[in-house]
């Protein structure tokens, strides 16, 4: 039994290990183009900025270590140009000797990975102009800050991008965000990235969505960046982090079948249309366990699950890979975002029916100091209660919520199971009613009818009708928040009064509730309900608000 | 529809608060001996040792606020001395005038809590004994503290024991934790709590297990605890922290069935023996979901969750509790132990078959800074894999992982399932492979004999054993390693050096293998195995070996 694995990083090098745990007998290669093996891709930005000092931290293991402790053949600065199907083998280049040789297969897997995308703009080749994916870029961008940088424009406001934005903030560069959508972090509908596009204000870091490069020229002071809107960015460092392509060339030319967005096709066994050829990492297209779409998530967590499950294929076994469902954070300065399942515009896209529930608890018990704020927004089926999304964005403790919200969904919960779970509750860690148990009440009352519930965004629309009569909006927080902002056009009666003022409700008209979070305005629809008036609440209240209205 | 609600803490006020959600006409009234409703339990020994600083923050509402906001008619110092299940009515005394009167009910809901269980001993009542419950014995026990306090003998090592020993320990006192059973935290295997115990050694803490308390008596230096060792302790505060008692009087005293350990009968929608009469919180004997057995569980979480379950049926809807499952933490100093699920203790009483996995992972990737080790212990049905309990203790991370498994436990997931979970990774969260995915593999392995583990006490009985021929045991760590402390008997053979000295291996005997953590120890069995040896691995390797011997 002969292996080969062609690619040495995440999904690489576990297909390997694996490998030879499963057989001392295969004969296992594997090759790599560059000269690391098993890098840390996530740490990458970190080392740049210096929260990770010592640059062998970033070598999850050594060509050396895996030779030693797994008796693999690893072959770095070795790219593997053509696989010849017919004859079961691979025509491999010495890229330090530029020396080809074939190489013989039994079973092949493919874990090419995806390469950053780099515009064809004039001015790519500039030096100063980078993308980050390996040990090799992140030397050279390091290098170039060490020498000195005054300013840096990110192309693009993906993960990598705002996680290079905060280091490059910490080496006391100024930095200016470029994304050609009108939103960052495009995985999460774009409410949620308001408290993260505050924290970049708050930073002194400048942001402008809907802009792209269309060149870039050297000038006396560097670089400058060239936008569609005619604006011109200075910069002595530029790195685009527009999104990755999957590697697919050796795929394509072996004839084996790729998908629409080029990712390699497999099926639940991660066999491509060869079935002694596996794919597994960046380079694949996955299905979504939401939608059962084909797509592509590139994420170290799923390539290493990939790696495992292909060689244990690879050597004979049938393991199913379930799919992937997109669960991805973001830190950045003390804030976190994260997401697990379909997002909302995923599923309007997908025309799937959906509600949506926003909270905004805190991370442990009120009472014990140091809570912090957030907010989670949940979708799911509006009839099942079935999940199908989670997005949380905040402080500490958002990790621990998406990931509780991440087994959910795998498990297909529902919302109601969300009001039963029991989660390890001390002031320094929850609440007793945990947020988790809290998003499940609401969406719970929800669908059960308990709790008629407004979208914002549709209040927002309604406001803004000129046609259709607008509905009271009726404020029942104190006159100190109300004053303190409210939405346009809102009466203001607290919710501790409303029994008694209910003569000043008008009758024959839709009223909306708010509160600030959303618990005082349920209230108030179940006082008046039980009063005989047609009234739904705003879920999450004035902080949703809030979200839809990043500039204030 | 006339609602009495008897306590009004964490059970009673969810109940109040949800009945009145459901119902504007419905008259409520909530009866509370004591002079608060709805504090925070849970923080009381943090207001004790200073770091709650404001005691309002521990009063979670008032009777005013449910009033003006519930409209709920509070009655607080009002003791309710009898139900009369024929006439449909309580006796209630009101304890500050001495009035006594009586109060109809359609629907009747017992949160009566449980009581911090009072040995009988000589000197229970001397000024300075206390237990702690109420807010009132706060104020006391405070009080004392701010007097001067130099030596306090803690009973019982508990959840609330330990964390009242980190609060008088950060008040600079002198403190010893007596527990009668030879472990602390008995909700634990006791070789989970080895690092709690650590901690306490750490902090200059006394720990004297398998004693007690026989009398408390007098002396210059304040109290004197003597212990059933014939030992005396000095102190100026001695605090009961021995386990609590169902509240059950009332339900007695009007017939309703109560369990063998005290707790109030319920059926799945809470109801007592009478139909009409419900039953929440501390006071009820509840389902275990795992054993299925009726066991009593005194926290938050269920409490808060029951309330709102019986106002739901009071009021006429239909909706089960699912039992508990006992997911319960503690934070001790920087140390968190938690649990869910079954104990393997649990499990060997009730005869359940199960098997065990111990893993020592760090919280988040090994590359970024901060990471801070943790160790999780799964037990899991050994056929069809299906998660039993989990149990964590370590660092930062320890509360997610506990959450996901507690999650897991009750989707009735399996540890194939955790080896599939797709969990946030960023370096700062977790690792491309989580602890979780990671407990998976072990106990996925184990089950499909990839990994044929042995128990650490197993070896320990083995070792011990005069008759039977000691295995084989191998240390394929490093010599530094090796050196710095290893388990008696073993010989040393690293890893990496394994395949080539496979001629210094015995055959014809048993080979048990360990490392440090089990993952060289795991590829150590998979050399051996497939070079024709009996060989087992010790799951979790060295670091359990300390596990189970907390003296070292």
């Amino acid at each position: 039994m002969k292996l080969l694995i062609v690619g040495g990083v995440a999904g690489g090098a576990s297909a390997a290990a694996r490998a030879r745990r499963l057989s001392e007998q295969a004969e296992i290669i594997m090759f790599e183009r560059g000269p690391d093996v098993s890098f840390a891709n996530c740490g990458l930005p970190y080392f740049i900025g210096g929260e990770i000092a010592d640059r062998d931290k970033l070598l999850v293991t050594t060509p050396e270590r895996l030779q030693s402790r797994f008796r693999l053949d690893v072959r770095t600065r070795s790219n593997v140009e053509a696989i010849d199907r017919v004859a079961r083998t691979i025509r491999v280049k010495n890229l330090v000797t530029g020396r080809e040789y074939e190489e013989s297969f039994d079973k092949l897997i493919l874990a090419t990975g995806a390469a950053p995308f780099r515009p064809p703009l004039p001015g790519m080749d500039l030096p100063g102009v980078f993308t980050l994916r390996t040990l090799q870029d992140t030397d050279h961008i390091k290098q170039r800050v060490d020498q000195g940088v005054k300013q840096a424009v990110l192309l693009g406001g993906g993960f990598i991008s705002l996680e290079l934005a905060e280091n490059l903030h910490r080496r006391g560069i100024a930095i200016t965000v470029v994304e050609k959508n009108q939103q960052i972090l495009t995985p999460f509908d774009p409410e949620m990235t308001t408290p993260i596009v505050a924290e970049l204000a708050k930073k002194g870091i400048a942001l402008l969505l809907g802009e792209s490069a269309e060149a870039i020229e050297q000038s006396a002071a560097g670089l400058v960046v060239c936008l569609s809107s005619g604006q011109r960015l200075t910069a002595q460092l530029v790195i685009f982090g527009v999104g990755v392509r999957p590697e697919n060339a050796l795929a394509i030319g072996a004839g084996l079948a790729v998908g629409v967005r080029g990712g390699i096709q497999v099926n639940e066994y991660l066999q491509t249309s060869d079935p002694d050829i596996f794919a597994v990492g960046d380079a694949i297209a996955v299905q979504d366990v939401i939608s059962g779409e084909s797509t592509q998530v590139p994420l170290a967590g799923p390539a290493n699950r990939q790696g495992r499950i292909a060689a244990d294929n690879a050597l004979g076994r049938m393991v199913k890979y379930r799919g992937t469902q997109g669960t991805a954070i973001l830190g950045f300065f003390d804030r976190t975002a994260a997401i697990t399942g379909a997002a909302e515009k995923t599923l309007r896209r997908a025309q799937r029916p959906f509600r949506k529930v926003y909270i905004h608890p805190a991370h442990h018990a009120g009472y014990y100091p140091g809570a912090e704020a957030m907010t989670l927004k949940i979708l799911f089926d509006p009839t099942t209660g079935q999940l199908l999304g989670a997005q949380g964005v905040g402080g500490a403790g958002v990790d621990k919520r998406i990931d509780v919200l991440a087994v959910a969904i795998q498990a297909g919960m529902t919302v109601f199971d969300l009001e039963e779970m029991e989660l390890a509750y001390a002031p320094q860690y929850g609440s007793a009613k945990d947020p988790i148990n809290m998003a499940g009440f609401v969406a719970g009352g929800l669908i059960r009818g308990d709790h008629p519930q407004i979208d914002l965004d549709e209040v927002l629309t309604a406001l803004a009708s000129s046609t259709a009569e607008p509905p009271f909006l009726l404020d029942v927080r104190l006159p100190t928040e109300f004053s303190a902002g409210h939405i346009p056009g809102a009466v203001n009666i607290p919710v501790d009064d409303l029994r008694s003022r209910l003569s000043e409700i008008p009758s024959g008209r839709k009223i909306v509730t708010y509160c600030q979070v959303g618990q005082r305005g349920y209230l108030a629809t179940r006082i008046l309900i039980q009063a005989g008036f047609p009234v739904v609440n705003i879920g999450g209240g004035f902080k949703t608000f809030q979200l839809f209205q990043p500039t204030r």
